[in-house]
């Protein structure tokens, strides 16, 4: 199984799912091709949410505000899953999660590329499918492949969380206007049904969405464990006046 | 085959379709994850519009404002197809439908989803899985599923139709905008080729869009069988000033 | 394999995956549903850049703004692939790139389609399926395939580039705003590292959207090999001020 991620849109992803066709029989999974552009935060906070729900797969994961510059292809082995794509960070948060802890990195020799802004057709997916026929286990045998000395790191922000309050900032917003914070959803034990304050300003604290009238603002912990600050059948990043990056203080 | 629809949006769906194959081999087919957002009369609609031509499959739908509350997740077998997804209606039509008329209902027994805003995720991709490896015919027999003495029912409003008149309203607004409404598309029997009034205005009744000019409106019958407001290469939302829910007087 | 490409947004194309499957056991693989609303020429020119770096494979691609009306319906063979789609040259230009020049062409005989205004699913669909199912090399012995005396041409507009200048027009915008021209890529040989002149103002040749800093404009060539103009982290369509159709003079 191959998994496809990436901030493409449409139709480029198509181009990656044909050469990936033409070099293997895996079975395709389109994860998104709708990730923020060039948000290579965004994307590793999405991989490293809902990658792991997957079963062992090779994971093709394609943000990348460095095409043609000299940032490295990698493919990583993390557990039973292997990772292939630019070494920006975009991987690692996800390669932790699913390695639970340590992980191998291999550098894809690609020499000349057809194009120099298409590198997810003409580097990432050629390396994917090398990969998927190799198996996980034996893919760094391969000579295109060869040990890294080191990645490209990423971590997110952590919160500062004292007793009764908690300073953090927005990680990224979902399709819905649900305002991800990586506040840890903690926070909010024993609150619920209850208020909080959310920049100086009042929210109820509720475990669903539906718990408050439409249109009415909440806090909330997402499925991804963290303080999510939303509205009941309306957008949380407008009603908070907030947006990935921006800082959030927290009283409970 | 598992299908599935959901009004998620990117990239919420990839964590069921994660979820699913952990749990089966199935083929994976996405209807779509772009209904609109927490409307369960058009989820209900396109999903009998659509499902019906897919051969016997497992269909997963989630549109879900009651997400977290005490509404039931339902598992319903309708002829040689099964549906799973929450107890809104959302599934009732098009069980009708696929059922030739009556169907069975049983409740999904989820105590303590991992979380209380993803149950598409934690709930019903792996009853869905749990479906598709037990049979449509024999998933009943498992414990997590038990007979339900009811279900929320879902019709979509008639219109009223008189001889040279009809009244109605709009169901659903398609991405093109062309403008759906109720009124069954044999009110236009014997009227293509000439004008129909719609709200007090008149409009042409053709066949196909392109029998009037780009920009121009036509009234016409749409794949679903029902009368259409359309604009040729434009918007029949627009240019008739509806929405969802309007009421639409037409006179042939 | 099956490849699926529309104008169709969400969720129409479900229902022809639905016919397919009801029909084969191919492979489904979406190319994009996304692709501009009834613009035949965007269509060609994506199909020509995408397809070919798919496998042998049946092709269903609507972009039908002529759906309803007595343009034909065709299935066409280049190489070890088949097209199937309306006859208004959507599929011309890559059946002459898959078929290296020649290829030949078949009406497919749709009598009465369930709907006038969905032929992806009661029309093209159907045939696809049994191209399929027959087989690229033999599926015009089948009643409903007859060779076609003509079919409908599409040509993109050609550049004129002299010594110094090109003068050419925007072909396609994408989803990230890079304006695609018809302008060969190979008149920024030499070029790269220094100033070019867009319609009179000066802007970077840059082999890589990364070369300038972001918001910055550039002139590049795409993964298509045409010239395209863009912005790093932006849209090129918006701060160059062009879109499809606009001519275009571009001085090296």
């Amino acid at each position: 199984m191959i998994t496809l991620s990436s901030d493409f849109g449409s139709p480029y992803p198509a181009a990656m799912k044909g050469v990936l066709l033409s070099a293997t029989d895996a079975q395709l999974v389109d994860v998104s091709h709708d990730f923020p552009r060039q948000d290579v935060r965004a994307a590793a906070f999405w991989l490293r949410e809902v990658l792991p729900y997957f079963p062992p797969a090779v994971h093709l994961a394609v943000v990348d505000p460095g095409v043609g510059t000299d940032r490295a292809a990698v493919a990583i082995r993390a557990g039973d899953h292997a990772l292939v794509g630019p070494d920006n960070g975009v991987l690692v948060p996800v390669a932790r999660e699913l390695a639970d802890g340590s992980f191998e990195v291999f550098r894809i020799d690609a020499d000349d590329p057809e194009s120099s802004t298409f590198h997810g057709r003409d580097v990432f997916a050629p390396a994917a499918a090398a990969v998927h026929e190799a198996g996980v286990d034996a893919f760094h045998e391969r000579e295109r492949f060869a040990p890294a000395d080191d990645v490209v790191e990423l971590t997110f922000p952590e919160a500062t969380v004292t007793d009764g309050s908690a300073t953090g900032e927005v990680l990224v917003v979902d399709d819905f206007g649900n305002t991800i914070t990586n506040v840890p959803g903690t926070v909010l034990d024993g609150r619920f049904g209850g208020e909080v304050t959310v920049d100086g300003e009042s929210a109820p604290a509720r475990r669903t969405y539906a718990a408050v009238d439409p249109g009415q603002r909440l806090v909330t912990v997402g499925s991804h464990g963290n303080v999510e600050l939303a509205v009941n059948h309306g957008r949380g990043d407008d009603a908070f006046g907030l947006e990935p990056g921006d800082a959030v203080e927290l009283s409970v």
